[in-house]
């Protein structure tokens, strides 16, 4: 058992996450904080999580979060950054499921985020969260930076294609579908259902703050920079995200597929569909798996991959509870094993 | 050609609005108003328009308003109140989309509404805009309050009944059911699309400001006070009103349809369905038909009344288009000859 | 660990089903039937069961069947009644997800459901599977009939008021709306997304298969025939029902709140809301919990009741496991402890 | 005034055109044929067309549909090309919102659509329907094959790039996104609300039917053979597609705004978004537009078209309308006034 707080449960990140924690054997939830809310019964918020948990949210109070083995933070960017240094020097482990230790260079963060960075020597040693690449450095992290949900359903249809230098990694295209629980629990107006409903668009052609996410780790995983053009649009769900990818083949398209199944083969959360599969996002609606088609077109050169994953599960909240399986030596399937929603 | 200005377009009435009056062959829309879009094309806040709506929202201005013919408050709750004296002082007739002149008692309006009633004295001059029941004092009106859409699905549904004191009027009871639109355009987490959308609730069952409202005019029907028990719900789609609504006859249950069928026969807008039916809410999207089924059931005295409405159409625009049609003696489906878009 | 069969899996109550006895720790599930599906792999058909489901759909056999401990029926209505008896002579228990044993009088049931009964005789031997009611009779049963969605809903919703004769129950009210999936997954125009969608509608205003089950069981609960108003809506969503009840007091509206709270004080899945509440369906969403708020009207006489329930949880498979719980001796939570999906 | 008919009216495409030439001032509807539904009334299958169409479905006659000006095909692929030779012989003019005549290549169309074509020799004489590239020719046609959704979506999109020369050709991507009713009104297990609500998936990536008419289509323009990917998906709506389109440009990507304003600029459904516009599918619904924006990405070669029409209207009804008031000499855009309708 360990002693988990989270900070800021009152989005939907947030409250994913106290779902898969309230599932866990392995944790004991001692809070979860809210300045806006504190002094609220959490479940009075989140009434479906009546019975399950029985806390109200509380100040974040360092002395408190200080305590505990783990401190998820499930705020908006920009917090967990502020907090950091002091829990660490507390000795507690911290996994971030906002963006602030996702870039490695500060310089690029205040770009994209719009703000300096407010600790930017913590970036060496933040641990990008992605257990399909960095599993072992995960282990022995103090600082997890868990991935974002379109660089998550990204990467993994891309990396066993980077990795085997056997695309042209100049010319990749992500074309990625996100359901609107991805733009967080917030008051607004695009997201309205009377504006998001019976409605599909694209945003942020000319740039999103996962761009330089994504182009981070793949060119990492190829060795060199990456040319991606990365579109993301909004469609008329809640949950779940599609990333078609598209990428030219430069050793003949065969065998792709092969090349998948064994990348993935000893993964508990990537499922690698048969041949000429379409994956659907509902198969992983409240679960944690990945699940991917592999299409080689008849022209020979052009390479279809299909990946989808629930954007508040594998794409967040079930990314950080695997992070934390991994973290402290637990089955990497604990807590997560839930089949997706159907229908 | 009549000129006519919108006060606060920015609203999924308002827009309904311009939609409704850029096709209407009578109409020369010379201002949209908003404070907070002044200067804003239309068309930019709402690309639907673009080449039917060239105009740019602008300020208020009460020499510009004062010389339309009519003025359509598309405001919120409070608004037309404030300016109302001031504008028919300068002889324009105005409809109002809110809530501002819909109740005669000053007393209520203040407790509904949680503010002191700006102009008590212009209350007793408005006339209550459902046609079905005050075309002729409509035609003369100088200023009209354009229904709420609950009550104009409710009305629409009970009348036959309660004016030919059909049905005890003690235990009436409205179970409706509202798209999402009706809640408005403002930035809300309640009706996000990740909030409301997969999900069913009734709301306000304590009390919501349409109940006085039906309260008032179904007692002006039944020459008496009567008794109603309103349950509104939230529906997870963009449009539609559907009432179900209950009523114990007093009479023996027979004869019904034929009730309704003779109560509007002549009305363009009231379509009773053939016996046995259940009216969707699709069959209304965009247009301003109220469809009925009446359903007496089996145990001889429970009258079962399904009554639906776009509720930005006839519980809103179109209906404010309607009586602006009867105030200026054009054809009343001027404009309005629009079926529902299926699917 | 008991031997376990599901007979006819291809439908939701069927892969629901399978979701929850995929998680449950003391289930060995030996086969999963479907004549239409035979040969095919059960997570061919549900992708979201891979790596949960390693089976393949087969002919019913009932020799194999005859070797489990109990056998699930998820079947349409009136299969299960031709297997029942051989199954039983075999001294296989059952529980069935259909409405082949919900009702008592088999002259009834071929009125509501068209073909005559085919084992009347085992009538009077299955027990109504409702646990808030006959717990203690499904513990001894060898035949559950597991009760219908709707009238799980009503009946948990006007329970207390009819036990206590706190009500009129010559005048009670039942308006349900339901999500599509309770249409089931079979080939149809009126469930598609294209008709489903943006709409709302009531249905079967004359008369619902439901209806005779509802009557069935309040009466009993009365001790004397009630008088039930049902109409059922069809509203845009998958999951969920949400009843909303209406009854006459007839000893003054004060302290139903705690009449509720008392009889489901020790129920794992009825959960008694606070004063004032609106439960949502997507609160019980994949739970099995059935959430209900209780209301009493300034009127002094008129109680409104809202009780929300997964259909395919509560008011299908979650029930029956529930109730395989109880047979078996095992908590009757054991592979329930499901928070709903929120968003 | 023309006399017209439908024949097969009781899909999307068939409804939607009804109510467009129930609009329509120069249109004398005679006919709506089906022969699954003859003696229905139209209003009794779809009661949005209550008070606008007053006919019952009937048989196709063939001496009635001879006596028409223009007959509509609303029906399955297969069914226009067994009749048209013979009404083509009768005078009658014919528009096909089928595939039966967008390929040129018959025995192309039997790889695709699995039956011989029954009448290659017409082939030569059909012209195909997109307006925009072929005005002149469809003003002369008696024989006008109506351009499928995708198609036109993509075309429009494309073809300032293509006729230009300023893309590669070899390596275009369209990726594609539909609402569900443009799999039309058939019963069907994919496309219930409980199948592809929540839900977002790819399909067809291997070959669909929509690819060799885009390819004939855009070599045509492009004066030689081009290489497109074409990637559609179903998306949890009921209207709309959009189509997110990469090419990469040959001669820097400057200019391309003014391009694509320049080549719609007299069409008066085409409209060129300002520079960094996200098109909503929504701003199209029920409306003939096709709205694009043109994105020219800052490595300075890729350029992303987003284009959006409502697959029922542009992509189908609204279209052939378009072509009709084209072929009889009317203004275009008569009984095609109809902003799209938001929220």
């Amino acid at each position: 058992m360990i002693k988990v707080a989270v900070v800021g449960g009152t989005g939907y990140t947030g409250v994913e996450l106290l779902r898969l924690l309230a599932l866990h054997p392995e944790v004991e939830l001692r809070a979860v904080t809210s300045r806006s809310e504190a002094g609220t019964q959490v479940s009075d918020l989140f009434p479906s999580l009546r019975g399950y948990v029985d806390l109200a949210f509380s100040e974040p109070d360092m002395a408190m979060l200080g305590g505990c083995d783990l401190v998820f933070f499930a705020t908006p960017n920009g917090v967990a950054m502020t907090l950091a240094a002091d829990l660490l020097a507390r000795g507690v482990r911290l996994i971030d499921l906002a963006a602030d230790f996702r870039l490695r260079d500060a310089a690029q963060w205040e770009q994209w985020y719009g703000v300096p960075h407010a600790c930017p020597d913590l970036l060496a040693q933040a641990v990008y969260g992605l257990p399909e690449v960095n599993r072992g450095r995960i282990a022995e992290a103090r600082l997890v930076a868990n991935p974002g949900c379109y660089p998550t359903a990204v990467q993994l249809g891309l990396l066993p294609l980077v990795e085997s230098a056997r695309v042209d990694t100049e010319t990749l295209i992500a074309d990625c579908k996100s359901g609107v629980s991805g733009a967080g629990r917030g008051a607004s107006v695009v997201t309205l259902l009377a504006e998001a409903g019976e409605n599909f668009k694209a945003y942020g052609v000319a740039g999103h703050r996962h761009l330089p996410e994504i182009h981070q780790e793949l060119s990492l995983a190829a060795g060199k920079p990456v040319g991606l053009t990365f579109v993301p649009h909004l469609t008329p769900m809640i949950r779940g995200i599609h990333a078609t990818l598209y990428a030219r083949s430069v050793q003949g398209a065969g065998e792709v597929q092969a090349l998948f199944a064994e990348r993935y083969a000893d993964e508990p959360f990537v499922d690698v569909l048969p041949p000429g599969s379409h994956p659907e996002t509902r198969s992983v609606k409240g679960a944690n798996d990945c699940r991917i088609a592999v299409h080689a077109l008849d022209d020979g050169h052009t390479l279809v991959i299909l990946s989808v994953i629930d954007n508040l599960v594998k794409g967040a909240a079930g990314q950080a509870v695997q992070n934390m399986n991994i973290m402290f030596g637990y089955d990497e399937r604990s807590g997560l094993r839930l089949p997706g929603l159907i229908p």
